[in-house]
């Protein structure tokens, strides 16, 4: 007897996560065990709500999956809910498996971050419970690249990729003129630095890196970022630096807080800022010297244009996996890469235990900081520079890149 | 006997100056009557403080030229120093005319703006009130679009692709979520919405334009944007907006102007940035829904890993064509496009007197708008989309492109 899937997406988008959906979609078509696949829309939303899409019938060509691996952001929709815990309503979890019954659906993939692998955890540990068959399978994605229990996360590399060629163009930019001015470019990640270390990458092909990059695993000590910012300054004229969003003084206050308390504006609004925009106007004060503040913002998380042939590839290889390892009985697991070596670069796909990897941050190492805790080390950049190797083949129409585009 | 040739840079950086950079080199090194080559360091800077740089040295292969073509920014430098008027301080133009003769430059060409092409009337003019037989020759750039005279700039292309593709990415992340949400990007435009109906590019190939565009051609209304706001939620929860920096009230104040420090820069104007930030604000206020604002910032201006092939293509042509017209005689004047067709699309290398473009704008006409003035027209769209067509192709090392860095 063929038994359904099902996918969904939550949590924030990057340019990878509907990579790994066609990855399983791909696995899910090609495996005879199951018949067929349906997408959740809006993740545990669509679960919640019963709001399904039939993939079969929106997947017809071996290239409708390809444009949906060069597409950015969730293509089934994502969402911010999180699963109540089951002793808090036990109603919830009878009733999304009375759902998946009555779909005969026994293989589930569930793709996100951390609050995603925490959903997983909860419904595979109730199928435990009440001796259910389906098989729970989380699949990493994000572009902070801070989750436990894998070498790295897909989106990610396309995220350092994109912050790493932004950054060179942005030094490029920065350098026309012989005016002393600071350029502070704000870089995704709440809890780690793995993308702010993407900034440094293009030191890797001699020049264009940002002369300083602090990232939260070193507490941000403002005395010394003016002297960091008046050496450099005695180097040259204009300097580039990357900052983490999520940078912190010694006290646990992140560094961008600080802007809250500011401007107000004509009619009265306060004038929120971010950390690089706070950063900038210290600058100024303290050196009297131009200052402009780049926040990467979404596009950092979304540009697929420039995505990393190795993460997309990866991605979709990750997805296929998954329904494998569903197949084979495996459940209450999320996917991940074991690093195999650094170079040549070589990783094999395996899996963790979700439950050891749920609601945990996977900080960029200490030894991949310099001392002084304002700039990355060569080690560092080595070991990210395997994940933005490689450029996707994307697909132009009328001058613009092509996205497929799920209807519902 | 042969002469020699002067080039500078000036003005913002765009992902195309370089190329025009590289057609003037190539015209120069291709021409029998032009000897030497120099690079003025940073525009007029390099000019007055005769700082300057043999290019016959740096440029030894095709490569490096087509190199130079993919990078972003001024590579010669740039600056931002206005000559003064000849009534004002007649020793810089004795000086600057005696550097030139003791170099033997007869052909003079400058890579600009506004700015810069108001350079090139002032030198022009004083070498016809002393009958000297230098010509200067302007070729425009910028990624506003708006100078007058061409009909269009080299690097709007690249940048309007730029800014079409990062929409149309932010669109597809923005519509992930069911929640009600209003993202406000920003797009530069001082006093011409070009860049900001590039935004629209996005629906020529169907879905993942912004669902409302603002452009400073057109008096914003506060609360005819609240209307239009609360029309498209009408039809789905997540919109997405581009406004133009310089859009402006009824009475002239700029809408950014609220939330900004009134800051101008060495030419007077006022330095934009906020406006975003500033409406999103008044739409949390006025519709209780989650908000974020994107400023696009520099980056789409130097994102040279995206730049329009015909972007570039025409820009090294005009550069190469600015050569010829120099050498049969051209002076005061400035390079343009002049388009024959727009369908198939077609153009021709032309110039203009001077006089007759600088310190003009040349804004978005009014039937490119539609009448509500809050969108693009379909016409304005198809007067675009060919400036975007094309992609460069690339150059990568280790994941990144490769840069032309010239050295000091």
């Amino acid at each position: 007897m063929k038994y359904n899937a099902m996918v969904g997406q939550s949590g924030g988008p990057t340019a990878a996560i509907n990579a790994t959906l066609a990855g399983v979609i791909r696995g899910a078509f090609a495996n005879d065990e199951i018949d067929k696949i349906y997408g959740l829309q809006h993740g545990a939303e669509g679960l919640i709500n019963k709001k399904f899409t039939l993939l079969n019938d929106v997947f017809k060509t071996d290239e409708d999956l390809t444009l949906l691996e060069l597409t950015p952001a969730a293509a089934l929709g994502s969402c911010r809910l999180k699963l109540p815990k089951y002793e808090e309503k036990p109603e919830t979890y009878t009733d999304i498996f009375a759902t998946l019954a009555e779909m005969n659906v026994k293989y589930f993939f569930y793709i996100g971050g951390n609050d995603s692998m925490d959903m997983v955890h909860k419904l595979s540990s109730y199928a435990a419970k009440v001796n259910s068959d389906i098989r729970f399978v989380g699949v990493p994605k994000t572009v902070d690249n801070d989750l436990m229990g894998t070498d790295h996360t897909p989106g990610y590399g396309s995220a350092a990729k994109y912050v790493a060629t932004t950054l060179q163009e942005i030094v490029r930019d920065c350098a026309v003129y012989t005016t002393k001015a600071v350029t502070i470019v704000e870089v995704m990640g709440r809890d780690a630095g793995w993308l702010t270390a993407s900034a440094a990458l293009p030191r890797l092909i001699g020049t264009g890196a940002p002369d300083l990059v602090y990232m939260p695993e070193v507490d941000f000590n403002l005395e010394e970022f003016y002297e960091d910012v008046e050496k450099e300054f005695a180097i040259k004229p204009n300097l580039t630096i990357a900052v983490c969003e999520g940078i912190r003084f010694a006290d646990g206050t992140y560094v961008g807080e600080g802007a809250q308390s500011g401007v107000r504006d004509t009619f009265g609004h306060k004038y929120l800022s971010g950390t690089a925009k706070y950063l900038t106007e210290l600058v100024k004060e303290k050196f009297g010297c131009k200052v402009r503040a780049v926040d990467l913002n979404l596009p950092q998380r979304c540009a697929a244009h420039i995505g990393s042939l190795t993460d997309i590839e990866e991605s979709v290889a990750l997805g296929k996996s998954a329904v494998g390892f569903a197949v084979s009985g495996k459940t209450g697991i999320t996917m991940a890469y074991k690093r195999i070596s650094t170079e040549p670069y070589k990783i094999e796909i395996g899996c963790e235990d979700v439950a050891n990897v749920a609601n945990k941050v996977y900080e960029v190492p200490r030894k991949f900081i310099n001392e002084r805790g304002n700039n990355v080390t060569d080690e560092c950049l080595k070991h990210i520079a395997p994940l933005i190797q490689g450029e996707t083949k994307v697909v132009y129409e009328k001058g613009m890149p092509v996205h497929f585009v799920i209807p519902k």
